[in-house]
């Protein structure tokens, strides 16, 4: 219970830093998508195949969030797009205000998408506006049907689920009918792609919707 | 920076609350197990597997801790155990006040092992004393073989990683090997297992050490 209520605290700077970075995104015109999983569900994946099919018709920049290493980094920045790492240090989520800084060291002129690739955590990230446009959790079959249930935050607040690694699924004890329909029970208004960064199943459908969300309509 | 800072003044409460667990389960004779890993890496499985290969050599109990549900306990209460579920409405890991809570509620005369499930987050669980005899990591192989150097905190302060779902590796981009390597050059004193609960590799092994463990000397 003493937790709950330091969150809070924390909560309502970290809600008016957000705010800020909320504004800096919308003056510049750039979509900001806050890309929240369990550790391993395939977010850095996901990125690179994202990199790899829109990399000539969306400017994209990434921010990558880990408790250490910069190898998330060292992955997306092989696409040649510009890449901030934010290292946590133990920290378990990103907060609005490490996001400012990251901002205060990336060029925002002409970007369409900034992808915010969150620390790996289906909990404490949930609470943490950074000011993004909407978040994006993916969720990897392998971690089971019953997880929108568990963490039901998570999938109350995005916008968007991404299951991945849909190719494991003759393998295992999850059901893609069951793990859809526990997400919409805990959100109908979820966006739902069903995705393999490693046969690229699904990847040119969430890409399509990605660049029509990301293009600029100025 | 704000967050460390806080956490740091939780933890002292918590540090003093988790001797008391300590002292309680040392009285009792006690094994306790703090069972950490990322949302859907088997933790269940692993306490469900355990219970039916030593539930006639040992008087084992159950704490389960989830974000929401109580579908945990549900699956362990099956095997005619003493369980109890901590639902921590959207904490992000079990602190020592809620076990203490829970040890009130549980008869502790005659139990030889109390594994306490924590909620799936292979962050913050790392730096939350329960009053455990050791922490228990448990890790998928389709969380990839990175994940020791990605989140070091958990295993540097585990005393055993057990390597779950070994029966996907053929259909994994994850190497063993690399995976124990990683883990190992983080902490070199890990007892490491390989299971699988589909096919119960592995769980002859681990059961054999926890029944070593936990067998009483007295």
């Amino acid at each position: 219970m003493s937790i709950i209520t330091i969150q809070r605290k924390v909560l309502e700077k970290n809600d008016e830093i957000a705010r800020r970075n909320r504004t800096l995104f919308e003056q510049h015109g750039i979509l900001a998508l806050n890309l929240v999983s369990s550790p391993g569900a395939g977010k850095t994946s996901i990125v690179e195949r994202t990199l790899e099919r829109l990399g000539n018709d969306l400017h994209i920049g990434v921010v990558e969030g880990d408790v250490q290493t910069d190898f998330d980094a060292q992955r997306v920045a092989r696409y040649q797009v510009p890449v901030i790492q934010i290292v946590t240090n133990g920290g378990c989520h990103l907060e609005a205000r490490l996001v400012q800084e990251a901002l205060s060291q990336m060029d925002l002129r002409g970007l369409d998408v900034l992808i915010i690739e969150n620390v790996g955590n289906l909990v404490c990230p949930a609470n943490y506006d950074l000011g993004e446009a909407m978040k994006v959790v993916v969720l990897s079959t392998t971690e089971g049907d019953d997880k929108p249930l568990k963490y039901p935050n998570m999938f109350r607040n995005a916008s968007v689920l991404v299951i991945n690694k849909i190719d494991l699924i003759p393998y295992l004890d999850c059901n893609l009918a069951t793990l859809k329909s526990n997400a919409l029970r805990i959100n109908p208004h979820l966006e739902v792609f069903e995705t393999s960064c490693t046969t690229n199943a699904g990847i040119a459908d969430w890409c399509g919707w990605l660049k029509e969300k990301g293009t600029r309509r100025s």
